[in-house]
């Protein structure tokens, strides 16, 4: 760890100088605040003459003055800012490519998205402190928000909620990610390669149950009638922990595993190897993502690649969510899942 | 691609409620503002009754009223809130582990950390964008900001400026993450393991520079005054570009390979494999980032471990930092690298 030092500066404050609002701008150009907010907010509505635009504008720079966007929003009613939590595990690739790509589309459509670090805050109480801020609308990852939460960013003048997660949450629109499915294919995918005894990886680190749990739903669902069984298996994400449970793996008599995802996939298949398993002939091993990683293991991984609603899609929902605060809310289906063949199963 | 349906929803815009303000709480409950303004926000140096307590609390739940973040903030002069450019790349579990860190502590000091979405946005521009947020803090990761950016920011009511990056910037902290030190690492461990034709993976996959050219020059650092010698290696992040590197890697006639970071060194170290190059007697390779799937690889991925500044005391500077705003900038040398070495090298 590196360390900073604390240093203690030991002198006074110094006096500040206040920030510049819009009213020294108009005092500096000789013009109206109201003429300083249609030249910096570039209205056309308006008509103002060149060299007035030209005053205003250098008076600006010359204070160094930037339009408030709180002060904007109060009075406007409202804001252009979506407000996202950040999410509280960290993301792959596939997330970050989904979450970039609906950034660049909100921001073409003229929001500004803002990430709000929500560690420690649940459920409705993170619902207030997101109102605080005033968004224009809110999309959230994952579960907790409750039909309370809802209604408290609506009153604060969310004209959108939008979740993205397991169910419908009531007055919210919901882009359903049913993960449930994904464990369905892995399930149905080792069933049709033969095998009856599968094991279910269940990540012991935090954060994953709202994952993890309706993955093994699905496998379970699977293998409704039909003479397969499920055996949970608790891993921590560590080499130990996988040396572990593969020490004893023959004693659990089972002939296939889902790892819940390609990387606590790979680290048991590596695990298994080295007690002497043979993968896929002894065992199959079934991942999850469709990672780059788990093609540069022997066996190639097979896995459940996903499919994510694109960014264009969802800016345009929340945009017309914005636009038409008071229609039916929206719920759609939007996680696609398929099962990637490869050598390991 | 999961499509997600236009609706219309064809119907006129139902009459919105307004969004309810102290003043209608202090309205209810027969108080004035600044009572409200006392309970709600649990201003202990003024007496209030607990049954006029109550009265504010059931009217503010009563009518739904949160407080608004911005107006507090225009009244008090200044936020809570430090900001933190979102990263434009996907960031790795070290990162996320760094943030979700440093997030609860500036939490425990009573900040609010927002995420803001800078996709298209760059340098002074971005710092604009920022600004009409009028954050108490901004928090700088990667390059781009200049002297200007960081005054823009301050005008605007911004304490303190940080950036997190390869150089000082006038007028802000510095916690500088020397990316020169972890090639250096890799080179001069290359050659103490013998090596003098070493390979430098360049990921052609946009935003990296920022890393990847000072990691090269740290390997040339390395390597000055020895008669060993440095070959750029442009590498796309896919099978099939690594497959056509190792197709031509003998007549490179190179000994030793640093892969830019962990991802592109096993994606190159198996290419190579599969070419029927063995490593490390024919080629040596190194990564960086310590990741767990380094070790899952045969032979078992040697690499430089990055040790990022705990949160817990950029946390602390930061808060030092708004409480004295006129104290001089502080600058710190906050990445560690070390090699670990396994059996690739």
């Amino acid at each position: 760890m590196v360390q900073i030092p604390k240093q203690s500066a030991g002198r006074p404050a110094p006096v500040r100088r206040p920030v510049p609002t819009s009213a020294d701008v108009a005092r500096l150009a000789g013009v109206s605040r109201a003429t300083v907010s249609y030249v910096l907010n570039n209205t056309s509505a308006v008509r103002i003459s060149e060299p007035t635009r030209r005053r205003v504008r250098e008076a600006a720079e010359e204070l160094g003055y930037v339009p408030h966007a709180a002060a904007r929003s109060l009075r406007a009613g409202h804001s252009r800012m979506v407000l996202m939590p950040a999410p509280a595990v960290p993301v792959g690739p596939l997330y970050h490519r989904f979450f970039a790509e609906l950034q660049s589309e909100l921001g073409r459509l003229d929001y500004t998205v803002v990430q709000y670090g929500s560690v420690g805050l649940r459920g409705d109480e993170a619902a207030r402190a997101w109102a605080e801020l005033r968004p224009v609308a809110v999309l959230v990852p994952g579960s907790g928000l409750g039909p309370q939460g809802v209604a408290v960013l609506k009153r604060a003048g969310a004209r959108a909620v939008v979740t993205l997660g397991p169910e419908r949450v009531e007055g919210a629109h919901a882009l359903l990610m049913d993960h449930d499915r994904v464990g369905h294919c892995a399930g149905v995918h080792l069933l049709s390669r033969g095998r009856r005894r599968i094991g279910v990886v269940m990540p012991e680190e935090g954060g994953l149950e709202i994952f993890s749990r309706p993955r093994l739903d699905g496998v379970r669902r699977a293998l409704r009638d039909t003479d397969a069984m499920v055996a949970e298996l608790p891993l921590a994400y560590e080499e130990e922990a996988a040396a572990r449970l593969a020490g004893r793996w023959r004693s659990l008599g089972l002939d296939a595993v889902f790892g819940y995802n390609d990387e606590y996939a790979m680290l048991l298949m590596r695990a298994l190897q080295d007690e002497g398993v043979a993968v896929p002939d002894e065992t199959a091993v079934v991942g999850a993502d469709d990672l780059m990683l788990g093609r540069l293991l022997r066996p190639r991984l097979s896995t459940v690649h996903l499919d994510l609603p694109s960014g264009r899609d969802l800016a345009e929902l929340v945009d017309r969510a914005v636009r038409e605060p008071g229609a039916e809310p929206e719920t759609h289906e939007v996680l696609g899942a398929r099962v990637v063949h490869r050598a390991s199963s």
